[in-house]
Parts: C-alpha cells; sequence; structure tokens
C-alpha cells in the first residue's frame, strides 16, 4: 500500500467534524471530548497490526513490532486548547497513522515502529503543558502540579484519575522510553517564516531556551499639572527605554534571537499622576544557550542604566526558564534531505513554542521536528490554517524522513 | 485690631480635629462633615459685622459692606478629598476670616469685602470639580452633571438638593460676581517649585491649558516565541517611543510646559504575546495657547512618525481640553509686591492644577492667586503638610494683598 497524503487531510477533516464545533476545536485535555477523538483515533489504528496500550501518564501508544525492539518513535498530540485550530498537534497524530500504514503495508520493519499521542501538551485546562512527555521525559514533578486546579475550581489529580492517570505514578511512563532510539514530530510552523519564504516545511534546528521575567520599575506619583519635568521620576521612562532597547540587543546577540515586552501595567495608572510603579512582562528566547544569558545580561545592564538616568529603582523576577534543547545533527541532515526530496528547497529554522518533542530530547532521544507551513502565522485559534497541498507535502517528507531514520537505526543493530 | 496669623494656624488645626480622622480630612461637599465644617465657619463670622448668605450654588458668603458696592472677593473651600489633608482649600477660607476680621477692625472699608466657602471645588463625590465657582462663573451646564452619580448611586441633583440646592437654578449664583471688581486666592502650591527654590511664597502667573487624549496603538498579536524581530507589529513600542518623546517635545517648547504619559494598558498584555492594542493617557499643560497647541501638534505628528516606523496604526481621542486661564496683569504686580514686603523674595509660576480662581477670571473679574510652599509637593493625602511659619507668612501676605487691592480699587471710584 503506498503512501496517501490526501487520506491524512481527509482525516484531519472527519477529527474536525467530530470534535470542533462554530468556534473551533474542542479536544481539551482531560475532557469526553478529547476521550471522543481518542477513540476515534483507536478505531483508526485497530485496523493495524499494531498493540494500543495507554501509559502511567496516559499517553496513548500504537506499536508496530519490528526486528529489533530498538524503537522509532512519532509523535504528536490530539489535544488541543478551547476554541483551537485543526492542525496544531493531530497533523503528526494523523501523518503518523498514514506512516504506520505504509510500513505496516510492507511486512514487519527492521525496527520497531512505536506512534505516541501525548496526553495534554496544550495545558489548556490546568495551566501546565507537555503533561504525558514530560511524565516520560521525568521532568514532571508530581508534587508541583498537585495544587493546580481549573476555572471550575476541580482539582487536577481529581481530572486525572477520571481518565485513569493517578499523578504519584505518571513518572512510570518513562520506561515507554527505555527502547526509543529516534523521536520524529510534524507540526505546524504557528509562526510566519516559511510563509515569508514561501516555503512549504522546514527543519526545526531545537526549541528556544527562554527566559521570563517581570521587572517593576518604582519612581514616584505626582501631579501632571504641578510637577515641572524636570523634578519627575517617571516609572513608565524606565519601562518605555527597556521595550525599546531589547530590539536592538536581540539584533546585535543575532542568530534569530527574539525578544518581546508583553505588557506594561501602570499605577496609578490615572491621566493626571506620572506612573508611580510599572511592571514590564519581558521574555527573551534564543536557541544558543551562551547568547540567551548574554542578551539577559545586556537587558539587566540597560535596565540598570535606564533606572540611574530616570532616578527610578528597577527590580528584575524570574517567572519561568528554560535552557536551549538543540535536536540530532544527524536527523538535521536527513530531515533536511527528507524536504529536498518532496518539495526541492529547504529551510532550518528553530521552533519558538515548545513541542512534546523538547521533552524528549532532554530524555536523550535522538530527536527532530518538521514544520509545516502556518498561514499568517496564526495558531490557537479556529482560523489556524494550512494549505492542503502543503499538509500533503508535510505527510510526505515525514514519511520519507521516517524511511531513512529507520535505515539508519537498523544499520546501527 | 491687628492680624494675626498664628490664629489661623490654630484655627486650622481646630477644623482638622472637629473634621479630620486618622486617615486625614473627610469634608467632603455635600456630607454631614462639610456642613458641620461650614457651622463652624458660620460661628466664627458670627463675630464679624458681615452678612452670611447662601447663593443658589451653594457658595457661603460673608459680606462686609463698604463704601462702595465695588467688590474685591476673597476665596476657597472648606470643602476636601476623602482623606485630604488639612491645608488644601481651607487655608485660604480661614487666612481670608482673619484679613476680614483686621479689615472689620478698622472700620467700613472703601470697597465692600466678601469672603467667599465656594461648594464642592473638589468633585470628589460626583466627580465634577469646582461646581460652586463655575455655576456663579456660567461655565457649568445642568445637563452634563444631572445624571452624575455617587457611588452609592445617589444622584448629584439628590445630594444637592438635601443641601438646599437645586440643580437648575444653580447658575443664579451668577449674579454674586455682578459687583466683583477683584478676586484674591491663597492656595498651598500642591507641586515642589517654591520647595526646590527655597521660598516660602509665591505669585501664580495663571492656571495651565489642559490637553488630554487617549491614544490608542494597534499593532497585531504574535507569538513571542514563533515570530521573527521584522515580522512584528508591536503596539508597545509605539507608545514607549510617545512617552519618551513628549519630553524633548515639552522641553522644546519651554516656559514651564509639561506632559505626562499616565499610563499605557496592554492587550493581550500576556508574556507570551506581542501587544496588539496599547491604549495611552496623555496628559499636556501650558500657560500660552499657542505653544500648548504646537505641543500637542508636535506630539501628534511624533505619534505619526512612530506609527509608519512599527507599522502601526494610531488614533488620538480628546478626553477634556480647557485654555490657559492667565491672571490680571496689576494684581499679579501687587501680588509680588505683598510678597516681597513679606519674606524678601518673590517667585512667579503657573498653576498646573485648576483652582476656584480660573473660573472666577473666566467670568472676567481681575484675579490673582498666591502660592504657599508644600512640603514635598504631596497634596490629597493625610501627609500634606507646609511648614507654620510659612503659613502664618502666607496670612501676612493675604492681607498685604488685600490692602493694596482695596486701595487700587477705592482709586478708581
Amino acid at each position: 500500500m503506498t503512501l496517501q497524503p490526501k487520506r491524512t487531510v481527509n482525516e484531519l477533516k472527519e477529527l474536525r467534524a467530530l470534535t470542533g464545533d462554530e468556534n473551533g476545536a474542542q479536544r481539551v485535555c482531560w475532557t469526553d471530548t478529547w476521550a471522543k477523538a481518542r477513540a476515534w483515533m483507536r478505531d483508526k489504528l485497530a485496523e493495524l497490526p499494531v498493540e494500543i496500550t495507554i501509559d502511567e501518564a496516559g499517553n496513548q501508544w500504537a506499536t508496530l513490532k519490528g526486528k529489533s525492539d530498538k524503537a522509532m518513535l512519532i509523535g504528536g498530540h490530539i489535544d488541543s486548547v478551547p476554541n483551537g485550530g485543526w492542525l496544531d498537534g493531530c497533523l503528526n497524530v494523523l501523518a503518523g497513522l498514514e506512516v504506520l500504514r505504509r510500513i505496516a503495508s510492507e511486512g514487519t520493519p527492521p525496527v520497531t515502529v512505536r506512534l505516541v499521542d501525548w496526553a495534554d501538551e496544550e495545558g489548556a485546562r490546568f495551566g501546565r503543558s507537555l503533561f504525558g512527555s514530560s511524565a516520560a521525559s521525568g521532568t514532571l514533578n508530581p508534587d508541583e502540579v498537585r495544587g493546580l486546579t481549573d476555572r471550575d475550581g476541580i482539582k487536577w489529580p481529581d481530572a486525572l484519575a477520571q481518565h485513569g492517570v493517578d499523578l504519584d505514578r505518571a513518572r512510570e511512563a518513562g520506561k515507554q522510553l527505555a527502547n526509543a532510539a529516534a523521536y520524529l514530530e510534524l507540526h505546524i510552523e504557528q509562526g510566519p517564516v516559511l510563509e515569508s519564504l514561501n516555503l512549504p516545511l522546514g527543519v526545526v534546528l531545537g526549541t528556544f531556551g527562554v527566559e521570563r521575567h517581570r521587572i517593576t520599575w518604582r519612581g514616584q506619583a505626582a501631579h501632571a499639572g504641578s510637577t515641572p519635568m524636570d523634578k519627575r521620576r517617571d516609572a513608565l521612562a524606565g519601562a518605555a527605554k527597556l521595550a525599546l532597547e531589547i530590539r536592538p540587543i536581540a539584533q546585535r546577540i543575532g542568530d534569530g534571537a527574539v525578544c518581546t515586552s508583553g505588557g506594561v501595567v501602570c499605577k496609578p495608572g490615572i491621566v493626571t499622576s506620572v506612573v508611580e510603579t510599572a511592571e514590564q512582562l519581558l521574555d527573551q528566547r534564543h536557541l544558543d544557550a551562551t547568547k540567551l544569558a548574554s542578551m539577559l545580561d545586556e537587558a539587566k545592564a540597560a535596565s540598570q542604566r535606564f533606572a540611574a538616568e530616570e532616578n527610578i529603582s528597577v527590580e528584575w523576577e524570574r517567572l519561568w526558564q528554560i535552557e536551549p534543547i538543540l535536536f540530532h545533527p544527524q536527523l538535521i541532515e536527513f530531515a533536511d534531505e527528507a524536504i529536498r526530496e518532496t518539495c526541492g528547497v529547504s529551510h532550518r529554522l528553530p521552533s519558538g513554542p515548545l513541542h512534546d518533542a523538547a521533552e524528549v530530547a532532554r530524555a536523550g532521544v535522538p530527536t527532530i521536528m518538521l514544520f509545516a507551513q502556518s498561514l499568517r502565522g496564526l495558531s490557537h485559534t479556529k482560523v489556524e490554517d494550512t494549505q492542503e497541498e502543503h499538509l500533503e507535502l508535510s505527510v510526505q517528507a515525514l514519511d520519507r524522513l521516517a524511511s531513512k531514520t529507520m535505515a539508519w537505526l537498523a544499520e546501527g543493530e
């Protein structure tokens, strides 16, 4: 049986009809709609000579036994954000299904092939993303998430239990990675780079390291009418200078550095007063840990300079950080080849968003991702879209990548 | 009887004890505490040969008949903001009382002298300041304020009626200004200028014209990780540039120009997204109408430039404006002399905040204000303060100014 990429597009539409509404996809993890999507997926898998299992973290696996126990994993997530798009996550689950069909049709593969649907990539209900993959990689700390509740006050452990998951045993999913020798993930880009280059597909070099801070500037509230300009201590001036300065810093650091001041909250925030306190959000990302650290250092130094210039104070509070995760050099080469064979031109780019692939890579499994072009860079909205032609090309490229990877793994036997 | 400035300080403390609490002054207009303060004031005035009346806008007048009907007015306001200071407004009511005592002790003055306690200068309960003086000047439009309610939902007309004021007749208070030939007002500066110059007293040149706008910048929300820097349309960048640019604009315009970006509200305002919409508050003030207009024009031109640079849009919405109000040249000279005679050095400065004096000036009455130094520029708080020595000097200066003004008015007879 040959690969039928059009079938993947049709199955994506079938899933959308089954689990979406007029506002978009509704496959929020640990809900009935999500469970319905998974049951639908199991029906599809049941036609193949695979074993279907669900691990201690709720990840759903389909295993096609090969001549070797060494396993090539293809992974995605069928869960979505509320009012989400029709491709985010499920594209790879269904592309992986099609690749599995093609491999299974050719008899016992040289290595074991496993398709995994990770549980709760989005973290949409309880605010913690990458649940299933971080349980498998061992970075999940049950005590850090035990207290999380959804907006109805339901505790995460209780919602997990309803779906057969015991939070305290979730990390036992780690044994699923014991024989994993490679991990492949196809995803929509969720950004504008490939579209701006007019390219359907790209190779992902890794996921950005992230430094996320809240910066608090403190000056002095003062009457907008009675306070001369040279007597002011304006907290907003510090935040404004930094919001602008992070951009030349990112340009100097280069190599795809991005940084974002996502907002400033001003107090008292009224038209008749100089701003006393400005709380600024800053997100900085880079694929190179050293460059990320430099970018942070430069921003901190600039903030000290601005505080001195404005006679205000500045304080940094780290909200979150994660180091960059680089994908496997050999798999990058294979992915490049697979894309060039599929559509002539490839492009290498980092991933801004995190993905389950990052967790698998952290566990030491050689990992690679492919991106399919996103229209207008939009995601996490019902208007998320990709040309169907590009979706079909992405299934072909994943299939070629799988073949190359299997051959490579078989060589090592 | 000679002037006793210490008595004014003591009476300010007496009023504070009667109508304040541990959080500060509580003489919010149209409340029982305010009515109590006014009754206390009437008891003081009752010892003088004055006629006490309350006009249609609730302004309380004490009239010392002179040889001429032509009247010199001394005005202030006994109402305060909630948790206010011990000097804002009532300093002049009590300094005026002391000056009235001195004048009355010398027999019938050449012109009529009237002390007015304006109703609801602060607008603390219904959000509209200068009620009594704007009713007298004729700038109050009853239909614009009829629907105002306090935070308990009580309508302003009902609260006024409880204190004997019929909103639809309030502008009949205008006839109180028929014979007014000069208006004097002493107030604390509520700003840091005199303190920074180490001067107790200053002459006020007029009140600033004000241009107040909400500026809306619109870009495009985009993922902080997946959107390269050169693909962004960041609304915050426009607001940040303008928050900084208004300062060199004010410096170029000069002559005491002030401008304030009181806050920026960012949407979606999350750490993982480029800012799509930034709503910025802008307040610009100048004593010269032409320069104020130039300052506004320059800011608008700069905003258009920034919008083009950032590939975002910008929209201006006027929230409020008032033209500059200049005080009377001859009275400015008299005030300067009075201050120099009192403490050696005078200083001329504009008033950032509005005052009842501005309304009286708009009605065509020759008007002047004196400022007494404020400590740390603080006002509208219980920590508002002025050195007692400076308060005493301010009573002396007001008294000298009153004498000079009476002589000037008498000359004209």
